[in-house]
């Protein structure tokens, strides 16, 4: 299956010529955001929790305390929705209401579960090192039993789910099309600065080249 | 009132000493965020939906079509939480369990409602545009009756609302100081790029400096 099947609440409704419910275009998204947003509920109080996230195959996973609110809540079935954004550009138009921003975003719905099991544990925060900094799990020591016993991964299957972006210039109505201001679009992308080393980290150890030249998803 | 009275929802849990209900403190995460992510329940399916937002005094602003799901919802006056969130930098650390990221959020809880009235509209919609380019509402043509009608603005309290934030080196264990693996942080901040005039931009119009140099919000 390469598209996703819109539902009542996945579909997109406002600009659906932005929505696509393409398998590929939804785990770009999804791959490109360092971050997501979870959103539950406790009764009728939605909460909305910004966390690391990554994808395995057609899962969607994030991870915290075993003690936390959070990931309680999620792991006793209430559903949820994980919503990743991308901001990648500013459009100014020549109305104020064309004005706008470019943006990638995916909001896959369901119920998450806990990881369970020890290997399935570990194996599953191995990827979330190497999805961001490949190499590294192997070069770091291994995990004690009190961390992996401390730590809860969630997953959730990727199946209800539609993303939205806005891509290019802006959009003005034709008789606007004299209007004497400036249009265009400033981009923006999360770049990274100069790696600034651990005060307490030994001068003999250098700077890894990979570091030093990195590029964050984005 | 320069400190927010943290509630059993808004209260800090997993590393308290990461949170904050000072109230410059989190007005200055709002203002840094250049969107949020607005938290609602369709009955028990959560909702994350990014957008645009902006503060004006002690409430938040965010602003969508008058025919959307989420701002008629909101309007209804169902329960929201409006998250901002930031991302400063990736936490390499000497384990796996302390890599971490250097982050800023804030947490707003409420119930939002509509901004009515022509005059109390336009001027939210002002703050919106000023806000992130000072002088342009001026330069541009008049909103017409009909863009204003088709477009709803929500507003809610700043009051039930908790901050958190990471910032700094990789905290490791005594035990992990004598790894050798590089550890640091590698910062990340939403950087502009070269403004892209508009293809259909009369090449008569320049670029304005302001935007030539533009720094976002962040």
């Amino acid at each position: 299956m390469d598209t996703f099947t819109p539902t009542p609440i996945s579909k997109v409704k406002r600009h659906p010529e932005r929505g696509s419910y393409d398998r590929a275009a939804v785990y770009a998204i999804l791959d490109a955001g360092l971050s997501c947003h979870v959103g539950y509920a406790l009764g009728d109080q939605p909460l909305v929790t910004p966390t690391i996230h990554w994808r395995e195959g057609d899962r969607l996973y994030w991870h915290g305390s075993a003690a936390s609110r959070m990931l309680e809540t999620l792991a006793s079935g209430v559903k949820a929705c994980v919503t990743v954004s991308l901001i990648d550009g500013l459009v100014l138009a020549r109305s104020a209401f064309t004005h706008s921003m470019n943006y990638r975003s995916a909001m896959v719905f369901g119920t998450a579960r806990r990881v369970e099991g020890r290997a399935a544990k570990l194996a599953a925060l191995e990827h979330l090192i190497e999805r961001l900094y490949p190499g590294r799990w192997a070069q770091l020591r291994p995990p004690t039993e009190q961390e992996i016993k401390a730590t809860s991964v969630l997953s959730m299957p990727i199946e209800e789910v539609s993303a939205k972006a806005r891509s290019g210039p802006p959009l003005d109505h034709d008789k606007d099309m004299g209007e004497r201001v400036w249009a265009g679009v400033i981009p923006l992308t999360l770049a990274p600065g100069a790696p600034i080393a651990d005060p307490k980290l030994d001068p003999a150890i250098a700077l890894p080249d990979a570091f030093a030249r990195y590029t964050p998803p984005r």
